[in-house]
């Protein structure tokens, strides 16, 4: 049966002074398809009630906890109530939130990392299969259309045997001790109750891992890492260097840091392949660099029909005309967009449009949880190699 | 009285396959203070109600014709009624719509250029001082945060007096007869019934004049210019360039073209004073270069402290940290969100705060269709400056 | 005859503190192609001998005036003396000692302008035809390999009807009065009576023509200019912008400047055709950047293979591979190298390798000069074109 | 006693069809200070004296062999002899002819890597020492100025303490089997007997490694390494990646390949200290971008008066004035210059200028040897880190 509405969105997290979960609104907003009706913001359930209003929510709807408001939307009628829920907690908080939710017979929109551990990870991925409901995680970077595109030129053997990937992702904004200052962002983000077991590597390693098995389709088998706190006092690594091993040969190089003073958001890939290399940055996300032996450097750029012509996944994440660039709300947005279409598709019981389901979920969870294990792992042995559990 | 609601949103234009109405569509969305609830999207009556179910509205307020939908939305409550009306169909429909529109007593945001003369244009002036209402338009590219920054770096006087600008905004979309395939940008954009007299000079030579005059706050005061149509039985001109006399005595360089293969939306500009020199590209709008004599050259990146204790307006309209690109459509929703609180403030009688009136209205309208004009008579003179109308 | 030696170079200037003159006894080294064997280095003959004791000259060889060096070089025997002049004084001097110095039956190298008038050009054309001498003007920007290739694009019509040319030159370093200081480079070129009629528009300015002209292969036949001295006291124009017509109805925008704060040398050159679109910066002077319409832009590197194959003259000027950047001195050693041979030609009685031709003469000096001429002559007209004479 | 002359160099190697033979030619000539007067080019006496002939030089001072040579010039009187050999050929040459030449009391200028074995490094070293001759190597990277100028700004703590290093050398040439066609580049670089035990890590990882170190000031204490073969058939490593630690708690990331495609010579590094962060790129060699915490970033520019103001080096080892690019050549030509300088020090028996000495030596070469050595064993190893030897 179609449905002729937006999607009603609850929101776990977001409260004020938040980041993601701010990010998580206005991305959900962009294409018109996701409405925002309910909320459970906060810890404080008066800034819960105050972000609430900011929202010009109904007041009822806006939730002290996320377990009242599992219970009291799930006793809405199904034309009312909620028809998904959006995680955007510190970490600690998401695997319990995306847990109760699925039990409770919604669909979910997760924040990464999806849980503290892979057993968790492993547990909500049994949960999804089980329930059969749609599970997203957001690993915005792979929103990008210009990532897609790579991961197209990859897929159709333009780039030939994978033999090197490099991917990097430096920030400067933990290079002194912010999280001293009192700082939200830093405070949770450098405790390990809240964060799990991988400071950086948890944080933006994760994005990077997941960023090159994306693009390459290729798994991480075996990791040779190197985590450091440089920052006295912090009790997470702020520092994360990896060789890597993938799937069919191919040798990787990640690292990320924390303490890079004056990077900003520097994540970056290249890969080698037989026939081609590709680069892609994401603070210049409309462009990707492609180069071909004994021929001049090809520079693709986001909304030209050149790219539409060729990967229609390029073009369908893609909003405005070429030169008028787009960002991180868009991707971030692209997900939303997508997930939003499958979950629409689900509740129509219809098989969703394949290029809608491009966007990350429940494997990739496992995927990240199982990467930070192996590099904290790693980092601990004197062993050069660690091979990734499956 | 305060108002605990979205600003509700009355659109004209943005059918199916128009570009500018779904872009004003996501960056009225973004920021989550604008409600889109009414609009007559199209000429054709069966495709405004296709673009109205498409959108999930209440098919009674799709309306045929904007004259229905500011006869019907008039007659409802005030708490009901639509709050403003958003102008996005071709050039030539601009003036009569934002002219009943105001009439009608509704707030108004018109994409650019505001109208097709400078008789018209201080038509809408006198009418908007009439009436007190809010009137936006929509020069989208001052909404970048740095370019805001630049503007306050002038303001501070920590450039110095400008000598020199240079200003540019090459495209290429145009370099063939595209308009003769039936696209329908080409179309109405190189018809002078529905673009006016200008073809590239109108299109975007125009915001080009209108950033110059937004960083520096001087005028243009002569003009010396030179239309041309490269491509054979073009009705208007696809490329522009001027030389141009600003108050203070300041000298630029102007030129925009239509023809240039390969460019994009490349409007870039680069302010000499005599303290310092700045430079920013809309294509990597997140930058400005900041050069002083014998110092090494400055990127302010946006998103950043020292950014916002510079430039309050800089920090007012960023939403997410730096590193995190921003683009065209949060450039775009500043606009709109800026407009929304003014049109918020004089809805419940109060001053608007002065940052959020930093939009573009009327004031630049007329200055728009003055500089077009002037261009026009200048490229058909023989005289090397052609001044400025008042 | 086969001559089995290096060429033997006398130069006029390059005395202590001079900029332009050490530049061509580097570029002219640099090969292994060219001997500095005797020099008038300085007006002042104590430091003349200075200077050839600085370079190890034979002190006999290092002479007073260019006269003595012309009179007593031409007495050696032919194996002895030198083979050509080279000219690096300040401007007002180029034409007398470049005129003698082809009188008295030297080949000649000069530094640009070539004269400080037109007429005293086309004396120096006339006399260079007369005598059969080999003549070559140091516009070193034309030397570049990526712009020779850019060139090539253009003859081969892979751009297409050339449209439109947009060219720029700003320098900041004249910002402000640093002639007052006593610097020497800023003094001369400051002064009329040793620079001639042109400021910016000829230290800089012509350089920009030069390169348009070259690349395009087309003559610019109309200009309409402004010049502007904005720094208070100066005798010569410090800014100049045109507005351009070119043979064959292309346009052009040509702006050059010294008060453009930390701006360096930042010559760049834009090419729209009808076909594709060239950019090139000489501050990054290894790439060249193509654009044809609905492909990813290309990025032409300097020294690869597909550049070789593609063109003889951009293989030929170029001295190591790929990726090791070349710069502003090979630049200039390919005009001496290029210059070198054809002398040799000339002394051998052999016709010189067309591609060893390919250097600025005294046709790019005449040029030059009524470049210089029409601009200065249009900026005081109120007339929109002035033509360039002939 | 001062002399008045320029230094004469002997060449071993740089026959025709070599590659840095001629760079070294190149480099030597560019200031004036350096005469090639003898050579054994090639390996075939008959090659050797067609190059002697090429270069103009006297045939009596070509010789069929590098043991002739050392003989014969050995045999001149002092003020006709050579000063220096300089040593370009094959690696496996290297060790014998820099040990001959000094053993025959020679200045040497030897090609990197010094020996193939850092035994052979040690004896170098050990011989030097003894003899008291001037020993330069040609790590040419270190020539360049704005790398003197990182070096300095870590040197007065400007960085603060090192916390993190990333160094890149990506090359894409031998992506595929080149060394199969004859290209005579490619043939030895990839053959143990003449490269040494290293093919890529040897080549250019060495420069990163020595790249690192020298701006730094930090030694690499301990090494993880992964090399790779991709290319089928071929005998050495053409991929290396390591993880790093260097003195005094810092880490670091070193990765180097000539497999990926369309990377020409993309030799960069970034250095995060607690104060700064520094980052530089081979292939734009004039500029350091500088990062510092809540500051725009800053780009130097090299030539400018602010750089020369902080560093005697960067200023020394520069040209020609700002904006005008200085590239590879002339980095090479830096080390020749600072060595031909101390080397006269060292015939005049005076104290070399501290500025002059500052050229990659002995104590270098062993270094890398070192690193090779290191990186092959731990590459072999099961163990995380393998120290370097000392």
């Amino acid at each position: 049966m179609a449905i002729n509405r937006k999607l009603r969105m609850g929101l776990v997290g977001g409260g004020p002074g938040a980041f993601i979960g701010e990010v998580h609104r206005k991305a959900s907003r962009l294409d018109g398809e996701i409405e925002l009706v309910a909320g459970a913001f906060d810890i404080d359930p008066k800034k819960s009630q105050q972000m609430g209003k900011q929202l010009y929510l109904d007041p009822k709807r806006v939730y002290n906890t996320y377990q009242d408001m599992l219970k009291a939307e799930s006793a809405l009628p199904e034309g009312d109530r909620i028809d998904f829920v959006a995680v955007t907690t510190p970490n600690n908080w998401h695997f319990p939130i995306a847990r109760d939710a699925l039990k409770a017979g919604f669909h979910v929109m997760c924040e990464k990392p999806m849980t503290l551990t892979s057993k968790e990870a492993k547990e909500l991925q049994t949960l999804v299969e089980k329930k059969g409901l749609v599970f997203g995680l957001m690993h915005n970077y792979t929103g990008y259309p210009m990532v897609k595109l790579a991961r197209d030129m990859v897929k159709k053997n333009d780039v030939g045997k994978i033999r090197k990937v490099v991917v990097q992702y430096p920030q400067g904004w933990l290079a002194t001790a912010l999280e001293k200052t009192g700082q939200m962002q830093a405070s949770w983000r450098t405790d390990p109750k809240q964060s799990g077991a991988g400071g950086c590597v948890g944080d933006i390693g994760t994005h990077a891992a997941n960023l090159a098995e994306y693009i390459t389709g290729l798994k991480i088998t075996d990791i040779c890492a190197e985590l450091t706190t440089f920052v006295p006092g912090r009790a997470l690594d702020d520092d994360c260097n990896c060789l890597l091993k993938l799937e069919g040969g191919a040798k990787g190089v990640l690292h990320a840091s924390q303490i890079a003073h004056g990077e900003e958001n520097n994540l970056a890939i290249w890969v080698h392949g037989e026939k081609a290399s590709l680069e892609w940055h994401q603070e210049h996300p409309n462009y990707l660099y492609v180069r071909r032996p004994s021929k001049p450097e090809e520079v693709w750029k986001r909304g030209n029909d050149y790219v539409a012509g060729y990967s229609a996944a390029a073009a369908r994440n893609s909003r405005i005309p070429s030169g008028h660039p787009e960002a991180f709300l868009e991707a971030f947005a692209n997900n939303y967009t997508n997930f939003a279409e499958t979950v629409k598709s689900a509740i129509e019981g219809k098989k969703p449009d394949p290029l809608a389901t491009d966007f990350p979920g429940v494997n990739e969870g496992v995927r990240g949880m199982l990467f930070i294990e192996t590099v904290v792992a790693s980092s601990k042995s004197k062993q050069k190699w660690t091979p990734v559990k499956k």
